[in-house]
């Protein structure tokens, strides 16, 4: 766990990574190393990863939500900070987040509870930055 | 696994129990035995477990669907027979519950395939019931 | 599952197998088959399991309990049945069984609410074993 | 569990059929009706399972022997019973194959000893199979 | 993973915050913002939980030991390091501690090894403050 | 996580340590405390557990295979690590290890993931020891 490095860089003036965008950065170069392997039925799983999220029968922002609570249950912190990235870009409220992930936390019991408390934090550092990009759309200063 | 179970009843004309009946019968049983153990943390459980699945921030329908994947993916039959049951009764079609499935496929990888056919015969015994049930309340001899 | 077979027999005169017998039975014979194996690793890792609940620093009963929960929480029937055969041949009580099985509940969630019915009916099946146990004891008519 | 199911039949001189045909019926009706689908999601991941298994950097036979242990720690019987089919047919002898799955028994602790009873019981009905084939080639009274 | 954490600060004389201090801190925090979500169900979880390991039919104690086997049989370090603390408080020796995680490994098996190095660290951490205690009791400069 | 760790010391001359040696000094570590702690259970199941990686029925380095796939589906780091370590050390090559790797993504669906990030990270780290042990055969400045 390193789940209180997010904590004093909240408190930094000149926005430093946040452990999200460690993991996002980390995210992305091995992503990149792996397609890198060129192994065909690797490269097809991450695809049809990819795709099961896409709008079919159900909408999109519903099987989002979906492998949300699935990442939940599983207990996979990684898993869920993804997608409750997709779930706040697909535009669900807090109040909807909380209440899906309350769906994980009493089919899978107490032992969610280190991921629930992760996935709270993941999404006030995602608001966080929300509100970080209104500041700087209306002052200036982006980096 | 009685999955096999089920094939034979349903060319039988008296309308048998199927292994669905039998499991909603045992979880009936059972579930009023374990009321009558009368232990109060058991039974605040069991009304944490109902109230999670309630109206809420997200509606009680795409709850039931997390619900259904959830089980999925913990890969647990009865829990997704329950939540099968739930969620046809709130009017999801076949196809929206087979893409719920997928995504509970896509993240538990083949190991939940014993578990996806399972639900996919739960599905077939459902609908079976409906038909049954339209049948019935058209011509008559319901038993 | 096959949760729905013990419900039957009980009200046969003839005391018929239940589906702790057959599992037992089971467990018997292929058990001794593995130990036919002679494959040395496997004897040793079946001998360390035995060992595991023998009186150590804490007392056999406790590490049994501690066995029921484990299964319970890893959602394994099979080993929900053997491990309450074993505390219930250590003394423990039903009130106490289930406040050890509600600490299974509360930390695996709402997907052990399953295994959690056939704990209960497994209970109940080794106190009729032990009620008619008396019965022989007291009238004679064992088989 | 229906483990007890085979042990009867077995003695049944008409070749009745055991709790491995009867999965394999179950398995290939349902993967038919899964296929009927027509999710395309739902295909490509079927598809993407099988290709896993095929020769590859490392060949085929190894692969099957992964797939066995993989289902055997994550404890799925008809999982299992699927990959000893295929490690079979692939030629491992009964030592062999104990002794992978001896690594999942140790890997996966004594939670796996149910699954590893089922295995070594679905390793003596698929030979059994192997013996009663020769017997036909030999001796004549096919069915 | 940040076991390694711990090991430096333990040589610095200034008692530095162990890795089991920061996830404390965080714990704390973390769940006083979860409290202030005010999701009615997710408090009931929380609420639920607690009264789990109150005295009961079982002594509090014993379910605190079932909570850590159930931990670590689940995998989970955090949960682990909280009901260690607990079991700690409630008394336990180092002995008795171990011979409750022994039948954790026997149970969960080899892939538990990695839970079972952080739980003995996390006792090691949990005497140390101990010991702390006792020399800031009887020496003084306490902060 | 803190996989983001290993990118920066790659850079720096110096050779500090890596994530991996930071885990091998943890392991080692805390090995040793553990077989100073005198329980025998638990001193025969890590020596059981060195066993079943022996050569038996299974080479060796078959064995090892197994023990990286059933580690990857358990989704346990550590254990992936020290697999795949063995697996270096056995002479499989990235192509081998990958379509190892691969059989346990399909097995474990798109929650494996992350662990399959972090077990290319690490086969590139072993490879990176390998390259620089040569550097140091040659060239001379081994430290």
């Amino acid at each position: 766990m390193t789940q209180a490095d997010v904590t004093e860089p909240a408190t930094l003036a000149d926005n430093p990574k946040t452990r999200l965008d460690e993991f996002e950065d980390y995210r992305g170069r091995m992503n990149e190393r792996i397609d890198g392997l060129d192994h065909l039925g690797v490269k097809r799983f991450f695809a049809l990863d990819s795709a099961a999220y896409r709008e079919g029968a159900l909408p999109s922002n519903t099987k989002e939500l979906l492998g949300l609570v699935a990442s939940a249950v599983l207990r996979c912190n990684d898993c869920v900070d993804y997608h409750l990235g997709q779930c706040v870009e697909a535009g669900f409220s807090d109040a909807e987040l909380i209440d899906a992930l309350n769906v994980g936390l009493v089919v899978g019991g107490s032992i969610v509870i280190p991921h629930f408390r992760h996935a709270v934090e993941t999404i006030d550092l995602l608001r966080g930055r929300q509100t970080s990009a209104d500041t700087d759309l209306n002052g200036g200063n982006a980096d």
